[in-house]
């Protein structure tokens, strides 16, 4: 009986805390839970779109991700801007080493290069992610960052 | 004699001062005098471009300016977008109230839209600034926002 109320509570403390997203890693908000690009995601993400004026052309999202998530190995055809705000974390283009990163950290992701972003091993990370040339972005999801790949590009 | 060397030594002083920015504003780098487009300034302004990646077409830039420093009225055929990063600045469009900017704010300005933008009276101010649709822009300079005009914004 003791043994069931201390699972049934560690459940439940997993459950909330899959459901939080610490407010003050950053002066952006952190949004809702990304749901919408979970199944591109290793690990809990949450995202707070910024913009909302189409023919600016710079669509603006906030990007928190959870101690150890990651997105996907990807590309953009239209390429990327991330622009790290809160915590820590990496970028790493195909065949080279990973990038730390910290708020202030500007990365430049020009189109078709293959790559991915997330948080470091050990902090939450928040970078804003602009979408660049969104009249002619495609976005192509590759594998998961394996857990050696992460390992290795955070060692 | 004696007048002479204050009057020499608060020349320098203020000097020095115009050649300074604080570093530590935000954690984006404040960059250079803004002599580029220190004309169309009241006040002392300071830039670092942050991005060179032309094929992005997201040109961005921190932009810092001294306590009671604005730019001219103006506009941009491609619009522009603004992130507040450090210090308290405001942001009007012509014929509206003033908004107060604080870091984490973000302000989407429509194409051709007649605005200005600075820091407050009593605060230093950094925002990233992006330029929107450059292979289209082109920035239309108007008059300096007066002293009236800058104390009714910020009142």
């Amino acid at each position: 009986m003791a043994t069931s109320v201390v699972v049934a509570g560690t459940l439940i403390g997993y459950a909330m805390k899959k459901m939080e997203a610490p407010q003050n890693l950053s002066v952006f908000p952190t949004g809702e839970a990304n749901t919408g690009y979970a199944r591109y995601f290793t690990g809990q993400s949450w995202l707070a779109p910024l913009t909302s004026m189409k023919e600016l052309n710079v669509p603006m999202s906030n990007v928190t991700f959870e101690p150890g998530c990651r997105n996907n190995w990807h590309s953009h055809s239209g390429g990327q801007i991330l622009i790290a705000v809160g915590g820590a974390g990496y970028y790493q283009e195909k065949g080279k080493a990973a990038r730390r990163l910290e708020p202030g950290d500007v990365v430049e992701i020009a189109p078709d290069v293959i790559h991915w972003h997330g948080a470091a091993p050990e902090s939450w990370f928040s970078h804003l992610a602009i979408e660049c040339n969104p009249q002619i972005n495609n976005n192509a999801w590759l594998d998961p960052v394996t857990d050696a790949e992460y390992a290795e590009a955070v060692k």
